[in-house]
């Protein structure tokens, strides 16, 4: 479980008191608000706060003086066309706070997107808990044989018990370790700021992060697609559920100009003028490079 | 008046419309919620939405399940301290999207702030009102004889009638050119996007700007400042009003630290300790530039 | 001309001063290095400075020690494949520093774009000089009938020698008066900063304006493009030729995968898919917009 | 040692080619670059590139044509007034692009200055090297008393060998376990994206770094402070020495109004005008909390 008793009751003590606002309000995302969702086997991501609705993004898009709504079948047209044409200042109206508790090897790919606010849990100043990811045996893979970034099928038999021996192993000696040097216990007790660096990159953080619905698309798009790694595809994909509650037409408008989307370079764009044509496109005569070409003949498959 | 009658009631009708939330709520924050308040002669700043508190800012510091209030006065020490310490990422929690309206010439000092998402109203795709600054009779003031960047007494007598006279003729008959120009009527019209390029920078324009806590502040700190433009400091002035009762105690600390403080150089420091210890220092003996000199020396007395 | 005999021999003396530097430089751009290229009638666009080449971005992709540089074929196949999957952190270290002088309604447009750095000539502390863009006829557009941010056909007889009039006179009667209000004969002279907000949007400012490869060639896309307003057009295109000299694999795969690119939604895709296996589609079962299916049919043709 | 002799030998090579260049060039920053500085026990810090000097600052304050030096003792009294004046934009037109080599629990402190360009080696694609962060004696230090993000004396004998012996230790055991894992000898071979996370944070990483010269020095403030963690500290003020022969002027004036200068609050500077009068000042009339005195008084002592 990722959260202790007295963890839920602050947090069910939250989801209580419900008080009467001007602001505008999603009634689909009142409804996941505080509540922590488990990813992994100690993780979860909870909304701590929003800003914003569907309506938020046209009003903003209008400059508009009362909520911007003229009728729902125009907010999504507008909000479509806003995501076809790449307009990106509407959607950054919207802004979302997110708890996330994570293991340290996904919180390093998580903070690249730098448009962000972040505050993470410190251990110069506290002492992280004991808890490890360890992954579940369908998510033990191998390396790709075809992609130095890729996972092949999961291990299997003396292997798979062997890897898990050791991660469950290191991280406990680890941990057993990093609570005995900053123990005072009869002794000075190493400073926490060093004491952690002997924990492995599976060891869980936790932080808040904020950012604005344009940037967690962007996010989205790279962490929930296939390509990513499944450690912090979960979490995304997650969010994407979230999300799509929250502000549902801008989601349905990035699921069909994003993420089922693809982006076709001009050598590609002549190739399919050809081919509707009814001209045979080949590789060899397509002028793109043996990968370009899979991946543009698995696009159209 | 900057507002119409219908803008007023589209601003009315929302602040009839309280719905329950879950959120961290300001109560002193609702209370601002959407009202224009004048700014200049057809200016106004309003708050559209808002997100966080006080507490906001401490849940985030400490990363907690809960609200994180301890005790209220935990919480203003410790964002007393956070503030002290330069620790931004606790008020970049906290969340403020306004609807301002602003002369083009305000506009182009106010967008020099990057970290802030805006949506500005169209001019290649609508109209512009006919509304221009014309400063009043006080704020009409001469070039300062010390400073290139700074204003002398208010112009008076015929210089002040003539500069009043040329303002608003040269505005109006822009705007007449302007009207004329796009006029579909027994002609092409000239294209909105080159016919606004003959209105003048008094020019009034609208624009959704929400940025972060922090960077507010930062925006504050400058524009706040004595030696900000008065255009862009009544606007600034109008904000700090809202913030201080939406994060009192982020804003006491921010007039403590920010506004009322001042950054002292080493050789400034230096020089205080001499003088603490009762030793006569002149800008001769002090190091400093004559220039640095007398800003220490204002700064002391 | 956009300059004067002084500035050009600034700039003459700058490209005379060859020195040694073991830095990576770029032959292609060392050639441009300073020169002002005109763009309208009174403005220009010269390159100050700039970071890295075309090697520089696969030594970073692959975090080398040398140059990075297997080969040449090498190179340009990383940066492919690096621009075809949005990797966007090599192009990134690349830096680009330009002195630009254009008018206040591009700058407008041009300031959108955050992720630079900017250093604008300050009209509160300096006096602007008496230039402003009047466009030449043929740029002399009317309003699009059936995009209202679009232009139609140039104006003709005497609605354009009329446009033409109002632009010049406004112009040069708002700069006589700008004039007179801070002159300081016999009169105490208005503040800089005041007196400015008397000239029109079509004054040319200058500022210098630094920003990386990868948020230039984002800013090239969006005002490269063909509807991006002429104005501002003018001046990425001329952008556009010094980057084909500087990073020519990078402006490459630039031109293939961005400016002559498309990105189909996924429905669009499920369209093309059923086109190549031969059915017939049609706007009415595509399950696209009219819009959306125009902008579609218009790509494939 | 942290370079091997093939690294070396490239960046010999480099170091070998010097080719002429129009561009703003630093002779200080020319025999600094590509070396490789030791840091920590395998880290490094070396300037893979450039752009700037003092005299580019002033040329972007003052937007002009050459190279904007009208003199030498002029540029530093301008770059010492926009440093005193917070003006940030002039500074940020210089960049650097570093290659670091740090510990991972270093680099995730380093990554939260957002404003920067990063490329990172990547662990998913890549293998690790069996390179650990192992303190030196004098550096392995007790937890503070007084303060929970600080450090006390160094931990002495029997403490001191098992807390180096664990480090030692768990380093080479998960390093091996690493090894074991994605070897495809005789097995399937774990994924390497997997196989990372059984890494302790002392494990070496490395990346391309690149900033903005005013983004720059607010790392070092922070990072090159006392009360930062000594192992970032270190990289922090290897990077002052070379920043110092890069643009002495701005280095100059960072020492004197941010490194070695203080930030008062209004209260302090109202404690400050009282004690100068010759008042008895103590903590009970001074309106400050008793930290805040401390601090106080310790700045004046």
């Amino acid at each position: 479980m990722p959260l202790s008793r007295d963890q839920q009751d602050e947090i069910e003590a939250l989801r209580n008191q419900s008080v009467p606002t001007l602001r505008a309000t999603a009634p689909g995302m009142e409804a996941h608000l505080y509540t922590a969702y488990p990813v992994l086997d100690h993780g979860f991501v909870r909304v701590v706060d929003y800003m914003g609705d569907d309506a938020a993004i046209c009003q903003a898009a209008r400059v508009s003086y009362g909520r911007g709504t003229k009728s729902v079948s125009n907010d999504e047209g507008l909000i479509r066309y806003l995501m076809r044409h790449w307009h990106s200042t509407p959607f950054e109206m919207c802004e979302i706070k997110l708890h996330v508790k994570l293991p340290v090897f996904v919180a390093r790919q998580w903070i690249r997107h730098r448009t962000a606010n972040v505050n993470e849990y410190s251990a110069r100043y506290s002492i992280l808990d004991r808890e490890f990811y360890i992954p579940a045996p369908d998510a033990l893979a191998a390396q790709s044989q075809v992609n130095n970034q890729g996972r092949g099928a999961a291990l299997a038999g003396d292997e798979a018990a062997r890897v898990l021996r050791w991660l469950t192993e290191d991280s406990m000696r680890a941990y057993d370790h990093y609570e005995e040097m900053i123990s005072t216990e009869g002794q000075q007790g190493l400073a926490r700021e060093l004491a952690r660096m002997n924990l492995p990159a599976n060891v869980y953080t936790q932080w808040y992060w904020k950012t604005d619905l344009h940037n967690l698309l962007h996010f989205l798009r790279l962490r929930a697609d296939d390509h990513a790694q499944y450690e912090i595809r979960v979490y995304a994909e997650e969010i994407c559920r979230i999300v799509a509650d929250w502000v549902p037409f801008a989601y349905r408008a990035f699921e069909d100009y994003r993420m089922g989307g693809a982006t076709l370079s001009a050598t590609a764009l002549d190739c399919l003028r050809r081919m509707l044509k009814g001209e045979e496109v080949t590789q060899e005569n397509s002028g793109m490079s043996k990968g370009e070409w899979r991946e543009f003949a698995r696009l159209l498959d």
